[in-house]
């Protein structure tokens, strides 16, 4: 069934990116007029970086985890906001010339191209380290242990055995071409993208406390899901055009750089994400029908054209 | 009196820096022979950044504001390694070529000479996370309400209303030569060195649970005493020689930045270092001789040749 079948699915993503944008808004640093301090270039770099823009996906998960154990709106849009600014810093270093070289984000100039290098390396640091004060803070949750928690299992994510592990290993494929197999790419891919979207999908478990099978459930949804996205992403970026995905299209291939797609061919992977997709969705069904904008989002990520 | 009339302090320093080290060793990422995995690169250039050497003064202040509470020396070694994760990813990230530009660090090749640029900005990324996931473990604090106090106050002093907005206010600085006052200058430094050095002092303090004017008293020394290390470090960029200091000597003059000495000049500032040390001390009186270790530390930083 199309997407333009679920105009829920439609409102849910709406109201799920305005209202972690609102709350990402009033949490980030902020000049204040005639108050030029001098470090509110830093502050402007971080609001350019991360407002404004972006599916929020991962904020989605957030929310639609959140609703599946009666976990309240202000827990749940701050541990969103806080996941929000670890990708948002994660993509200012990834864009910087050191790295992938991008001077596109979103359709807008990249952090490095409107500021400096120097900025935005600044303006990810400060990212980071935002999106722990904000779990650590108790309005983030009642319960300390869980705000703890929270922390522990966000920096697990992005930090060396996580999201920054797989960007290393991303540098690292660019000078292997054609050596790496499908599990080289899948470990890579698990690591730089899934580790986030394992702990959005089950921070609303963590924010509930629940520690049952419904939290490895999600696990193993985020798991599938996660990987479903990266293969619809490299398909994008095979046929995506400038203006459709806002970042420089065809560079994977530019690069020579093993993907889904080039070891797969188009077809194959095309199959193996709506495959995947199946999979991940099988693992909602514990949770009825509560767990149909997390069935809706699969087919958004495999559908999706930006 | 010269500081080698305390033995003691010798004896402390080196203590402080050989357990911490010890701690922060354990807690790296390793690399396991046989499994070589790709992304160990950037657990090495961690571990090449972090372990065997710097002075270890944040945690020696961590482990001397301990005793004053009798806190435990596990929960003091794991804050103290987290705060000396952060610093060492603000000297990878401050080496860069987009930021201070400096090949040399504590006498070897700084990250990115030894690796690349890429491989230095993610073993700082990673450090930073590294840094709260060890705060937010239950092993640093049996109450998680001190893990997630840790974990903000760590967060708020190395973001960007602490750290990185210092180091922001330090690149515009190098822009604005003539026109910084002392008032300017105390500011930035209040931010880029004083904010890490205000939560180490304290540190002890969160993890006693110790809410009261003792509380305050560290922060004051803490205060006066990063500013006189300031300035004695000020000082050592004049007189320094590369082999002393293990970095790049003379780089604040040869930018022509503003510094404590270029306003002040050499006998002023000398002056200026040795009163704040003084009234640093002031504020330990309350603790009686059990605070001697921080008194000798004022002695050291004002003192140290390197």
């Amino acid at each position: 069934m199309p997407l333009s079948s679920y105009p829920e699915f439609d409102a849910a993503l709406a109201f799920a990116a305005e209202s972690v944008e609102r709350t990402m808004e009033r949490l980030l640093p902020r000049s204040f007029p005639g108050e030029n301090t001098g470090e509110d270039r830093v502050f402007e770099a971080m609001r350019y970086s991360s407002l404004g823009g972006g599916k929020r996906l991962r904020a989605f998960f957030v929310l639609a985890g959140a609703t599946l154990f009666k976990v309240g709106v202000v827990p749940a849009l701050r541990t969103a906001s806080a996941i929000e600014f670890v990708h948002a810093y994660s993509l200012i270093h990834d864009d910087l010339p050191a790295m992938d070289d991008d001077d596109l984000r979103r359709g807008k100039p990249s952090c490095h191209k409107q500021f400096d290098e120097a900025t935005a390396i600044l303006a990810g640091d400060a990212l980071q380290a935002l999106a722990f004060e904000v779990l650590a803070e108790a309005a983030t949750h009642g319960d300390p242990a869980v705000r703890a928690y929270l922390v522990s299992d966000l920096a697990k994510a992005a930090g060396a055995h996580g999201m920054v592990g797989g960007q290393m290993l991303d540098l690292l494929a660019e000078q292997q071409v054609g050596e790496m197999s499908i599990g080289a790419i899948t470990r890579l891919q698990r690591l730089k993208t899934g580790a986030l979207f394992e702990f959005s999908c089950e921070a609303g478990a963590i924010l509930g406390k629940v520690e049952d099978s419904r939290r490895g459930a999600l696990q193993a949804y985020a798991h599938d899901m996660g990987l479903a996205f990266q293969i619809a992403d490299d398909l994008l970026d095979v046929r995506g055009r400038a203006e459709e995905i806002g970042k420089t299209p065809g560079k994977d291939q530019a690069a020579g750089k093993a993907t889904f797609v080039s070891i797969l061919g188009l077809d194959r992977a095309r199959d193996q994400a709506r495959l995947l997709g199946e999979q991940a969705n099988r693992h909602l069904e514990p949770f009825g029908p509560k767990a149909d904008p997390l069935r809706w989002m699969t087919e958004f990520v495999i559908a999706r054209k930006s």
